[in-house]
Parts: structure tokens; sequence; C-alpha cells
């Protein structure tokens, strides 16, 4: 029970946000009683903290560390692979620690610490991806691994939104063109 | 009436989000009386809706149109304005529009296209300024003007999210570092 919880939480989360994912629509969801959130979750606080872990062990994650694949290529496949899931869900949804990072960070000092660890995770195997593109050749040397995985995923999670608000692809397209076609040309 | 209820909607959504700012809490913050709300506004989204022209009002957009001002200081000088808004209030609270975009634009039409009518404002002068700058020298001239706006909001919207959840300026830091480091160094 616990699991189609959390299962349904973070469908839930990802939809709607925290704010407005209510736990009885959880419960509901899931096809459990309300009553018997509490046996399994202290509060929504505490699931929303679970569904982070659970969004971040997604899979999109291990393919960047794939290293039987060419570096520049896994990392545009693992974008690729993530604009296609926004475009299966019509363009909905976007990135579940980009949008507790735009909601709810400020309010709840736990949920910050499941964003900054999903984003810190995540960063870090993008940075490995671009420090051996560097040295496979194919990204500036120039360009300081971290840094600039860090700021591709700024540039990711802002596509996201715009993609959400153009209802549009175009965004990523523009993500695409810059990164692969500027940033990484030099 | 109208007025203090606008003013206080744009600080109660900039601080909580849409779904965490009640009708009450934005009324009491005016100081006015709840009933009197529905005098002024059909409801609360027509209200974020005022909240979000308001916001993009807000003075910032327009010194990226000041062609006194040479045009990478100029963008550099407009970012460096919104990093200092948010160090003043202790990382917190973002932008209305990417707040808007991560949170309410999947469940609100007009919401939706007032977010999208802000990021296209917002755009349309970045890009300005980004064309002067490959006219007077300093942006890369290969670089599409319109594009590179777009992007670099996206990257905007992302380091504001990784400010929030790192609780950190350096975000900012990395922000200005590949923008006008590489990106604008071709």
């Amino acid at each position: 029970m616990r699991e189609e919880i959390v299962e349904a939480a973070l469908a839930q989360f990802h939809e709607r946000g925290f704010n407005a994912a209510a736990v009885k629509d959880i419960t509901d969801r899931a096809g459990v009683p309300k009553g018997s959130f509490y046996n399994h979750f202290e509060s929504k606080e505490a699931l929303a903290i679970v569904a982070l872990e659970r969004y971040g062990n997604g899979g999109r994650l291990t393919e960047l560390a794939d290293s039987s694949v060419e570096p520049v290529a896994r990392i545009r496949a693992h974008f690729e692979g993530m604009r296609d899931d926004m475009i299966s869900s019509g363009i909905t949804r976007g990135c579940l620690l980009g949008n507790f990072g735009a909601e709810i960070v400020d309010h709840s000092e736990p949920i910050r610490a499941g964003v900054r660890a999903g984003l810190e995770r995540w960063s870090g195997l993008l940075a490995g991806a671009i420090a051996e593109g560097q040295e496979a050749g194919g990204i500036p040397r120039e360009l300081n691994a971290d840094q600039t995985a860090r700021y591709l995923l700024s540039a990711w999670e802002g596509t996201l939104i715009q993609a959400r608000a153009f209802k549009s692809a175009e965004p990523f397209e523009i993500f695409f063109g810059i990164t692969f076609g500027s940033l990484f040309k030099g």
C-alpha cells in the first residue's frame, strides 16, 4: 500500500504541484482509504521527499554514465529523451525538481534539501559526461565541466518552463541549437 | 481599494505561488474586507493576470532598451539587478513568470497566455540588446539574437531555481561566467 501511495503521489505532484495535490487526491489515485495515509507517512511533506527520491531514480540519469556511448551523443540523447517525454505528455508537467524548486523550496527546508540533492546528483553525472567529452574532443576544454553542467541544467529547467508557457516544442530546438551549435563549438 | 488588492496579490503570489495564496491572505495583506474582493475581480485567476501585467511593468525591462548604455554592459546590468533583488530577499521568491510557468500554466489557459506574453516582451527587449551588441561588437554575429535571448531567459529562470534550492549565490556566478565568459566570447 505504501508503494501505491508513493507512485500516486509522484504522478499527482508532477501533474499538479505540491500545494494543489491534496492527500485525498493522492489516496484516491492510489485506490487506498484516506485514513491509511498516516499509517505510512507523517505528512504530505514527508511523502514529497520520498517521491523526489523516486523521481531521481527514474532511469534517465543512468544513461548519462553509460561510457559505451560517445560523450556528446550521450548528453544529447539524455536531453532528447526528456524532450520526448515532455512531448508525449502534451508539453505539460515539466521536471519535478524544477517545479518544487519554483513552488515550495522557500517554504520547506526538507523539500529544499531533497531538490538540492536531486540537482547535485544530476549535475554531477552531467559534469562527468562533459569532462569525458573534453577528453575525447567535441567539447571545448576551456569550459569548466562542473559549472557547464550546472548552467545546462538551468537552461534546461527554463526551457521546460518556456515550452509549457508557449505550448510549443520550439524552446527545445533553441536549447539544442545553442548548447550543441554554439556553447559546445567554442 | 482595487490598487491595494493588486499590490498585495503580486506580493503574495510572488512569495507563496498561485495555489498557496488564498483570497483571504490577499485581502488581509491589502487590509480590505474579504467580501470586497469579488466587487473588483471575478476570480483569483483574473487577479493573477492583472498581477502578472503589473510584474512585467516593474521597471527592470525598460533598462534593457536604454541605448545610452553599451549593449553588453546593459545586458549584464539587467541580470545583475535581478540578482541583487534576489539576494536582498534572502534568495527567495524567484521570478513570477517562471514560478507560474512551473506551477500553474498547465491548468489555466488565461494565466498561460499572461506568462507567455510576459516572456515574449522580455525576450524581445533582450533580443534587441543582443542584436545591438552584435552590431557594436562584443557578441558573436553567428548567434541568432532571438534564439539567444530565449536561451538566456531559460538559463536565468533555471538559475533562480538552483539559487533557491541551494540557498546560494553560486548559480548566479555560474550564469555570468558562462554567458559572458563563454557564450558571448564565441
